[in-house]
């Protein structure tokens, strides 16, 4: 008799292509499915062109336009039209700028029960909601699930969460992912998959389980799981789509590595406090802090639902006047299906400034909120300045909890609302069938071998990076702290994002949010002694999984990151271009060092070997530290490389990938 | 008997203070009505500041956030709250950011007939589609109008322009202004009033009058006017004003300084040419110009019909997949009336992005186009780099070309829909009353008095400027042609109005777009010689009214500019920061100047009076030139003085303002 397997290693075991389903060890995966957008899809289809790939290997391979839509100047639109002729000419299906945020449109219109998705994106995530393995990646990564390679993870444990009871009025599930933020903080479920099942999830809609998927991310995880069940037939079923539905529930009796259990019916609305997602506490608690802003909308809350019950609770009332409410639409779909549920005008009349379909806010693409006020959101992060905003003052709530705040000019409980203002409870009904709109997703070409990459002139080839040296003498350019993100290392916003396609450019602002000219220094120590290394403490490059946070610093000489501990993507990241990911053995060696210390490494081409520690000697202090890391065979071979595009370069890792590929590991 | 007069002598003999209704001549109007927007108002309101008022003693003011919506950063969301803080404190309404253009939204709920309008932006004169004196002023010519001062203009010519016939299908009232742009081209109209009359206007709605009168601004008239007729009163009874309706038409027997005459029965669709408004010619003659945008919106299109009629072009189509099809609602209201009669949604289905009501990539506020691609929008204006993009190829047109154009994906002319798509000419009914939305339009408080202005970092008091000095030996840092545009002395778009109340920070863009680093030669002419002159060609400084086209170059040292000559709203900002607006006498003089050119005035203070010439000389070239301007003996003292500003804070200029400014003219 076979194991009883859960929802995720069925879906591993489906997909495995070499290793074996063993927690750390790293494993290969068959990919399925890509996701791109176009802050990383840019740098994405620039690595495609620099390996010569001429028709994607994967079966649905998508690029959205979603994030940067303000075309501040030509540099956006230039992008979009690099966009459309490198999908066009490599066999991806195109989504134009403003037809839609890609984690909901990928499940509404792609997605597909039981297949594995790769995204360059970290809330990639999203579509496990619907029985699928999609995991966020670094952008190098995609490209080579693009050119047919597996994507490699470490085996991580599954963390099974049991849902009971029913969520009350006035919670729903953004209020369910607060909670397990409120236990697992942000890097609780490091090394994990989260998989939810129990009775509770037949009162969870598809899209009710986007939000909890698409923030599983905030706390680590490598991916969230829900099983693909009578409600993804109904959503597949509302999306013209039945016929891509499967079931794929556990076995009876499958188990799962850790155990927790969330009674819905038990929980009240929740909301994260400046400026980490993990600072969550009862709305109840900050009731009556003033704010200046509400946004609705981003990946984190984007139902169809989401949008409609804060469009009936602020039916025939009035925005607060000293309050912003921005309303960013999930997609062109999704506001037409609005439309038809008479559930737009409201929002006109009320007084919210309705924008574009699109990212927009959550990623600091405009309605950067005013020096000093507070900003309520129903997106997934809050990190500092990730709004635009240096010293912003983000909150991450529910729509009902967003919907309430706009009304009053303060946050608030919707629980209060009834007394407040009469407001009912607003119960939604979900359309049979939804208003399908495909009309700005161009299909692959047939044959785009011949087709020319329309290239504007801030889109650069990417810089060719030298070979890993064995010794270096190198300083301490920057000491930082814990839960480092990838916002810090390399921040988002209009302003830099702009140059996502120029390395030399996006490399100024390296580090910028926590040093202002981190990049001449560290251009110095280029000059000056070959390199440079950052000293990081717990979780560092955590968030998204912009792998401009790992190009920028090593374009300015980065050799090696000494840290207490990695970030899952982050860290990949790293390796991908070439920076040498160590952590301390002894976690308070990191006490020790200063900035411009000068760090020793000698032999690295030598030493460094899977499994093995290395040492390094503080010359300034005169101190010896035990470094390991986490490199596989491969991954040592690739940093040795000087980043994985080299080592796809070499002539010994080219034939039949795979295969070479799976007896490496 | 009485003279019969027009509506422009009725409008001008109820408001006049000062001087005579004699074309050229200065007179002072008093004025009813004030509007600001964002762009220009943060200056007027920190003007008002430092002049100290308590109330604006207008019987409406109104200050409106349309232009710069994006909140790239902290900056533009602190303007906001400094604005509504403004507003508050001096006693003007206050239309929230997202409310919609000032222009439409001023018609529909403050416009009435009969009434005087100052505005500090240069398409305020749209409100003379209702029987207005609507006048473009520099933002502090409007300040001095809120403090209860009268505004001067130079009594222009009235130029009559006889409309018979009726628009046959396919072609509406932007066809009409752009026939009058070929006629008149961009500085055809100076120092004139256009007013419309005659059997045509039968035929035209309130909004086609505004688009006509907008537009107007374009030929360089002081403004337009149209009659107040029974079409006015159906506009406000569908506005829910019809109480505010009065009757204003020319007498019988009325004449006219200059006449025209258009048949709307003859007009075809017309497009204006990158990149002037005044390059107009029929579609057809471009007709297959591939297009990689339209934009649809602004004050140029801002009508419920401008809108619909796209829709319905649209619906059931969709916009060709090369094409950026960008919509920006008027208004929150407008988009409330398209709701309800259905014509929403058919813009999502077909493709469109919808943006926030606003101004948005007409004033280069996002929407950029990509490099070498061409944009077709309803917008008013195309100057070099307005759109964000420096190179860019912006075409002009009506609604209807512009819905036929997406379709394609290459200029059409709309009457060949029929054929095409087998489109019939969608007839517009009027619903008789409006949605009316007023929920973001904050009242004026009863009493201002004691509440706070509340400013941002990035918001600084105005700097101080000098008197003018007795003698000057200056270079020529810079020598431009004709019709430069306050666009090209000191750009729009995100990055540059994001300054617009730090005047050091902006002063860094001055110029730009003609040379880089303008400023940097500026700032070393000013060490060096004490200042600098720039010369120019004919039309200097045309477009919008944005003054700090005339402080930044102040700033940045600028005493005279010498040029053939002036547009009207930028002559009175140079006047008004005290900048010295030289025109050649000898117009072939222009040619014998070359940049660095040191140019010698002496004995200004004595030589400066008002119908004299002056000298200047060409010490490198050894060459004398005669000079005139056309300054009032008022404005004679206000460039001594160095600006209004100062002129004012003199205790001479001060008592009972009013008269004593009436005698001086």
């Amino acid at each position: 008799m076979e194991k009883p397997l859960n929802v995720t290693q069925k879906l591993i075991s489906s997909h495995l292509l070499s290793g074996e389903m063993i927690p750390g060890t790293e494993i290969g995966l068959k990919i399925d499915q890509t996701l791109t957008q176009d802050a990383t899809g840019t740098m994405v289809m620039l690595e495609l062109e620099a390996m010569g790939l001429d028709k994607v290997k994967t079966e649905v391979s998508v690029q959205y336009v979603d994030h940067n839509l303000l075309q501040a100047d030509f540099r956006n639109a230039d992008d979009h039209i690099f966009l459309r002729s490198a999908a066009q000419r490599f066999g991806l299906w195109y989504s134009m700028a403003g037809n839609g945020v890609s984690h909901p449109v990928h499940m509404e219109r792609f997605g597909i029960p039981g297949k594995t998705l790769a995204g360059s994106d970290s809330h990639t995530p999203a579509s496990g909601a619907m029985g699928m393995l999609a995991l966020g990646a670094g952008g190098l990564d995609v490209a080579f699930v693009m050119l047919g390679q597996p994507l490699y993870i470490k085996m991580p444990k599954v963390l099974g969460v049991k849902l009971t009871g029913k969520l009350p009025d006035w919670i729903s599930a953004k209020d369910v992912v607060l909670e397990m933020l409120r236990r697992y903080n942000v890097q609780g479920c490091r090394g994990m998959i989260i998989e939810y099942f129990g009775p509770g999830l037949a009162n969870l809609t598809a899209m009710d389980r986007h939000v909890i998927a698409n923030m599983g991310t905030e706390m680590g995880a490598t991916t969230t799981v829900f099983p693909s069940d009578n409600e993804i037939r109904r959503f597949l079923k509302a999306q013209d789509r039945e016929e891509d539905w499967m079931e794929l529930v556990p076995d009876d009796g499958a188990s799962y590595d850790l155990f927790d259990e969330i009674n819905l019916s038990e929980l009240e609305p929740l909301v994260a406090l400046p400026s980490s997602p993990g600072n969550v506490v009862p709305v109840r608690e900050v009731e009556g802090t003033s704010i200046a802003q509400v946004v609705v909308g981003s990946s984190a809350n984007p139902g169809l639902r989401d949008f409609w019950i804060v469009s009936e609770i602020i039916k025939g009332h009035r925005i607060n006047n000293g309050v912003s409410m921005d309303v960013n639409p999930t997609s062109r779909q999704m506001m037409e299906n609005l439309i038809a549920m008479d559930a737009l005008s409201s929002f006109y009349h009320a007084g919210a400034r309705i924008h574009q379909a699109g990212c927009m806010g959550c990623i600091g693409m405009g309605q950067a909120p005013a020096t000093g006020k507070n900003s309520l959101r129903t997106v997934p992060r809050n990190f500092p300045g990730r709004s635009g905003t240096l010293d912003d003052r983000v909150y991450l709530c529910s729509p009902e909890t967003a919907a309430a705040s706009a009304l009053t000019g303060a946050i608030t409980d919707p629980r209060t609302l009834e007394k407040r203002y009469g407001i009912q409870y607003p119960l939604f009904k979900q359309p049979e069938r939804e208003i399908i709109n495909t009309q700005m997703l161009l299909p692959p070409a047939d044959d785009g071998r011949n087709l020319p990459l329309e290239k504007g002139p801030n889109i650069q080839s990417l810089p060719k990076f030298d070979r890993l040296k064995n010794n270096y003498s190198i300083p301490v350019v920057l000491k930082v702290g814990d839960n480092i993100s990838t916002d810090e290392i390399l921040k988002a916003g209009v302003k830099v994002l702009a140059y996502r396609s120029n390395i030399p450019e996006i490399s100024k602002w390296a580090y910028a949010v926590i040093r202002e000219n981190f990049y001449k220094d560290a251009k110095r120590a280029k000059e000056d002694f070959g390199g440079h290394v950052v000293v990081a403490g717990d979780n560092y490059a955590q968030g998204s999984s912009r792998e401009h946070a790992a190009i920028a610093p090593r374009y300015l000489g980065q050799v090696a990151v000494l840290a207490k501990s990695y970030a899952r993507l982050g860290w990949q990241n790293l390796i991908n271009f070439g920076i040498v990911p160590l952590e301390f053995v002894n976690k308070e060696d990191y006490d020790t060092i200063e900035e411009t210390d000068v760090i020793k490494f000698e032999h690295l081409l030598d030493v460094l070997a899977p499994g093995k520690n290395i040492t390094a000697v503080n010359q300034t202090k005169q101190l010896q530290y035990e470094l390991k890391h986490n490199l596989s065979e491969r991954q040592v071979k690739v940093v040795l490389a000087g980043g994985v595009i080299n080592y796809f370069r070499m002539p010994s890792s080219k034939p039949e990938k795979t295969e070479v590929m799976s007896d490496e590991v």
